[in-house]
């Protein structure tokens, strides 16, 4: 059976995704004709933009404004490492640097060490560390400039984080987060006191350079409520709010697009080898009808398919072949088991280059790492 | 009128203090005959023991015990820095040395400038900075061993603490310190989160030294809130429940024994100068009588008079002298004037030496500070 509710919060997505409810819950802007055209002017023909697939936002208008004037923004976005990197994680860092490179802007990545210690029972403070550095590993792989992008361990940059966390801390009550984050009497202390935390990168730049500077937030779209409470909380002290843009999630290989971290199987993980890739890809669920026969005759459903999700997301650029491959599966032309071999070939490529990348990363993670 | 309702909380003193209750209400343990016996061995006619100014404790035989089995606890105890110290707050730093001096251990001392910036509205960071650094200098002014003495700013030091604190956080919920603190749902996450920073010097030098290491809290009876948590905890992070040992209030200047922040005239602080400390003593509120004859017929009331408390708390160390003093004043043979002068006069004395200290203490003070 399908689990059709939808559940999207920082900790949990779960059921069939409804962007246009999201978006109106959450009360975003939808990225229209008008803005994409805007930020076309930067970007070119961008693959996550043209896709759809970065697709709200909140303020994008002001950050330009702001640019246009001269004003620059910084990017700020990251990931809680509660385990390895899986490729859906890599979208919201791949587009942050095609942002970073198309404006030439500062960009912070927090990884929330704290924040997994603190709401998964069952890691140590030693399992998130050693996620911090695999997870930065990945982040470094994707050609980063160290002198335009540094990444934030809570735990390692605690020194500076806590002090500004304090700030937002104060103008924070619990029936806030509460209501945000749908805590209750049993949330404990450090789950509730968290957000604080993640509020600091949205306005840490400004303390640095002794003047409000915007900050742009790319992120998937279940961070929303931490950055609402930044939102809130920031201009309290005196700082911009920070504006964001939103992307969708890539869904998992499992049944109705299930990602599940205690099924490994359902998601391709950056450090999977060629046969774990093989493995899983071959396994997923798929649009396709249950014998080759009725395949031929009826056609497959890539609508619901992961595995022509993952072509869309980011294993074929090329539009027009998109569409062909999209058509010959409602036709039947394309079976899925020869659409999943191409699949798992693009990623077994793909992840060959990106794990080289890591190797050579370890050698210069310390110029990326802020550190007290 | 003077306020009787008692209210003793780590935030709050008001009303007449009924120690008896305190004692019942907290489950806290009474210094015995016995225990004091057992103290005497290593501390001989101690002045804050034998005057019962210390005369509560939890565990302190659990301390004893390891101690003479040749397992050293060390001290912990603090202040929050929200403004000068007085000359109350000395009172547990002093009896802390004296332990010290007795059993040869280690004393750490936690400067909670996190605490005094969230709790107090109007305070920011750099005001508690500047009063961590100012009561430092009186901690410093005692006399310590800066081998053995160390003193941390939850803000200098928040890398380790942090980080340690997350571990408590982890096991507190909003249930529990809503009821040992009152905390509504209008309280602050940061006073939420902050009594796990209060926990990690009960429980960091076993971190430190890879042993279960005792800890014995000398503190104020109004801060055991905060270490009733501690205990409740620890053992779950596999860490020895914190001993402790509270000590009465030293009273403030005020009618009915009042301090107040709002009235600095109430306080002696260490940073007075001769002519604050003779305002201040010759304006206190005393047990006397309205006029010197009804003085001479009548007497003066020595149990409810701040003025006879300081010479008992801190200012007249030998007991026969005392006794003279409050005879004299019940028979009405000591006017109040007289015996505000002679007050004066020690505090004077006593706070142009402290001064001095604390001059001596700013280039010694880098010494005693941890710094992440």
């Amino acid at each position: 059976m399908i689990e059709d509710k939808m559940i999207v919060t920082p900790w949990e997505v779960r059921g069939k995704i409804d962007y246009e409810k999201l978006i109106k819950d959450f009360g975003l802007g939808l990225i229209d004709e008008k803005l994409y055209k805007r930020l076309e002017k930067y970007m070119k023909n961008n693959f996550f933009l043209r896709r759809k697939i970065f697709f709200a936002h909140r303020d994008l208008d002001f950050i330009l404004n702001e640019y246009e004037k001269g004003n620059k923004f910084y990017l700020y976005n990251g990931r809680g490492p509660s385990g390895h990197t899986h490729i859906g994680h890599l979208i919201s860092f791949i587009f942050a640097k095609q942002l970073q490179d198309a404006f030439n802007v500062k960009y912070l990545i927090q990884l929330t060490d704290d924040e997994k210690f603190l709401f998964k029972e069952n890691l140590s403070l030693e399992d998130v560390e050693k996620f911090t550095y695999e997870n930065a590993l990945d982040i470094i792989a994707l050609g980063f400039n160290p002198e335009k992008t540094k990444i934030i361990s809570d735990l390692k940059y605690a020194k500076t984080m806590y002090r500004e966390a304090l700030k937002v801390a104060k103008k924070l009550t619990f029936s806030t987060v509460k209501a945000v984050f749908g805590f209750t009497s049993d949330t404990n202390v450090g789950s509730i006191f968290f957000t604080s935390m993640q509020s600091v990168p949205a306005f840490i730049e400004s303390v640095k350079q002794k003047k409000n500077v915007p900050c742009l937030i790319p992120h998937a779209i279940d961070q929303d409520p931490h950055f609402r409470v930044s939102r809130d909380v920031l201009p309290k002290l005196g700082f911009f709010k920070p504006a964001s843009i939103q992307c969708k999630f890539l869904p998992g290989l499992g049944k109705g697009g299930k990602m599940s971290a205690s099924e490994p199987d359902t998601a391709i993980f950056t450090t999977d080898n060629p046969k774990d890739i093989e493995r899983k890809v071959m396994n997923a669920f798929t649009g396709g009808k249950d014998t080759i026969e009725e395949q031929r005759k009826l056609g497959g459903d890539p609508d619901i398919c992961p595995v022509h999700q993952y072509f869309y997301f980011f294993f074929e650029e090329d539009d027009e072949k998109l569409k062909k491959l999209y058509n010959d599966c409602k036709k039947g032309k394309i079976l899925c088991g020869e659409c999943k071999k191409e699949l798992a070939n693009r990623i077994k490529k793909f992840l060959a280059e990106h794990q080289k990348k890591r190797e050579i990363a370890k050698k210069v993670i310390d110029k990326f790492m802020l550190e007290d």
